[in-house]
């Protein structure tokens, strides 16, 4: 596998988890689950499947620093810096370039630096099968097994299973679905072809940088460019000059969609989330026998069930509930929330509300 | 009316309230509605009916320095100082001799200093007709129209009317129940002869020390010697000395159930809270179209419905409520509650339990 290589993307913000994630606090680098920021585990879980010098990380300026700080292990020089924010596709892009600049044979594996998984060898195990699957020159991406009809993933069904000596079951995908409504999520469940989007890719640089020579001329244009300067002390002001004039377009949209050779591994039991909203934080947080969840503080719980207190680390503050059921309370010092925990989702209107008010204290 | 008096009792604490009211801080020296204080708006409510010099305070030393600066148009000489709390019925004698001896027409209205009463105009005029009975040698009680099964109230039932000349209603007291369950408080409901006990009473001090004379003959003994040395230098410490061996008994208990003549005059439209926990908090307060409350802070609610957010005088928090209903979300610093509003009264559960583990510090 001396040829496999991973990019994580780690340029966004988050703001269904405010009030914790913040403009200057992104969501990837803060230690929501356990001791290890989301960024840090992302590098982490990839200890025994890919040494250090093999992993990319894309983000803005603004991150770069912190990010150096938390992962120190991962070489200066692998770290990219994309001028301004442009979607995934130009992020996946300017990976790809590079790496296949330094490498013609080589499997990147694409991995969002914020989401959370707890089966590691499992993890490891998959991406060895898909990295597999790829080699066949496949676009590959790791699906997630639905355990609720969720409107706020998006969808990828699966057709005919791969003829081929794998290591796990794989199928060509039929389409890719954005975010359902209740009812299209409830039909899709009971299909039982369908997967969660997990944002989770592999492929040879060769097959992604072709397709999107063949659907993204505009950014391979871009692209060619910037690989004539890879490894050169230009790099990084061509990457400048030539970055903001790009479309801000996603992988899924620009290239996933119209692709030809995609294929779809069917995960369970990854123990996955995308870490997206307080719902699904919690779900991956581990409750005592009344379904609570308490970090940070002191908590004194009277008839209360499946509430999350989360108080940022540092509070120490008393948090007392009586009679709660099925909420989410976020005590981050200058903002509480009071959250039914299946409107979680909404936290989002709050934070455009904040911004369209002005109320930049609080972003 | 220039033989009536008031005697605000103002000892308590009100652990129901916490963790806004603290052993150092407690009810009624709070501005829990408005501008005022609980114990100032006892004091105002009195405007126009009687003046500041009629009005006597017994509390105990910890809080008389601060009632002091809240109420300043209160003579010194009118603050007496019980030297530990020993329930209601010492209270009562207490002032009743000390008046008696100043003015053996006295007429006492006895007042919680931590009660809300909306119609001032009305509480006078209900004043002014019980003291009308009581001068015909009545024990006379204000008692509250029941609005809801309440559990959190004592309830006496009336008799007959009595007869005479009198301004408002009045009738015989048939008898004092305590906090009834759940069952007896919607039976007593549905009869229509019960009140609520408000802790409020009118009589003359001849009358209820001739009552305490006949049931409480140890408390009378002590207000014998403390009646020798009032208005002399001895007076405190006279009641010093003799204090601690009183019985610890309320005037409920130790006279009013066995007492010959009592009358209740059964008073609504007060607007009357006894602001006793977090939901008859929220009763008094006037709530925007959905039913919320905000005190003192900004707040934020999407499809949020009949909550109660209560911020202390100087939090600055910004509070943002999603899809909470029925709530009580108290912001106290240290302290964070949040209680659904129909279990409200099990607050003092979580004192005891702070009591009883020593965590003095939220206490």
């Amino acid at each position: 596998m001396e040829h496999t290589y991973a990019v994580i993307m780690a340029g966004g913000g988050g703001t269904r988890l405010w009030p914790l994630s913040r403009r200057n606090r992104p969501k990837q680098l803060l230690p929501l689950i356990g001791e290890e920021t989301l960024f840090q585990s992302t590098v982490t879980r990839l200890e025994g499947f890919l040494p250090p010098e093999r992993i990319l990380v894309v983000t803005v300026a603004e991150q770069a620093a912190e990010m150096r700080v938390q992962a120190p292990q991962i070489p200066a020089e692998n770290y990219i810096i994309e001028p301004a924010p442009r979607g995934t596709a130009s992020v996946v892009g300017l990976a790809a370039a590079i790496l296949h600049k330094r490498d013609e044979q080589a499997v990147m594996a694409v991995l969002p630096s914020d989401h959370f998984i707890r089966n590691r060898d499992l993890f490891h195990y998959l991406l060895t099968a898909a990295e597999g699957v790829a080699r066949q020159d496949y676009l590959v991406t790791l699906g997630i097994t639905p355990t609720f009809p969720s409107t706020a993933y998006g969808y990828i069904q699966q057709g005919a299973a791969l003829i081929g000596d794998y290591k796990y079951p794989c199928y060509a995908v039929v389409r890719f679905k954005e975010k359902p409504d209740d009812r299209t999520a409830q039909a899709m469940l009971r299909t039982g072809d369908h997967s969660w989007n997990s944002g989770m890719f592999i492929w040879k640089t060769e097959s992604i940088l072709a397709e999107m020579r063949r659907q993204m001329p505009d950014l391979t244009a871009v692209l060619d460019q910037i690989t004539a300067v890879v490894d050169t002390p230009r790099l990084e002001s061509v990457i400048k000059e030539l970055w903001f004039d790009l479309k801000n377009e996603t992988i899924d949209y620009g290239v996933m969609e119209k692709a030809e050779r995609v294929a779809i591994l069917p995960a369970g039991g990854l123990g996955w989330s995308d870490v997206g909203a307080w719902d699904s934080l919690f779900e991956v947080l581990l409750p005592d026998m009344s379904g609570n969840v308490v970090t940070n503080g002191h908590h004194l719980a009277l008839e209360t069930h499946n509430t999350l207190v989360y108080g940022l680390p540092g509070t120490e503050r008393l948090v007392v509930t009586i009679g709660v059921d099925d909420m989410v309370v976020v005590d981050a010092n200058d903002v509480l929330l009071v959250c039914k925990a299946d409107q979680a989702q909404k936290v989002k209107n709050v934070v455009e509300h904040l911004r369209k008010h002005r109320q930049e204290i609080y972003l």
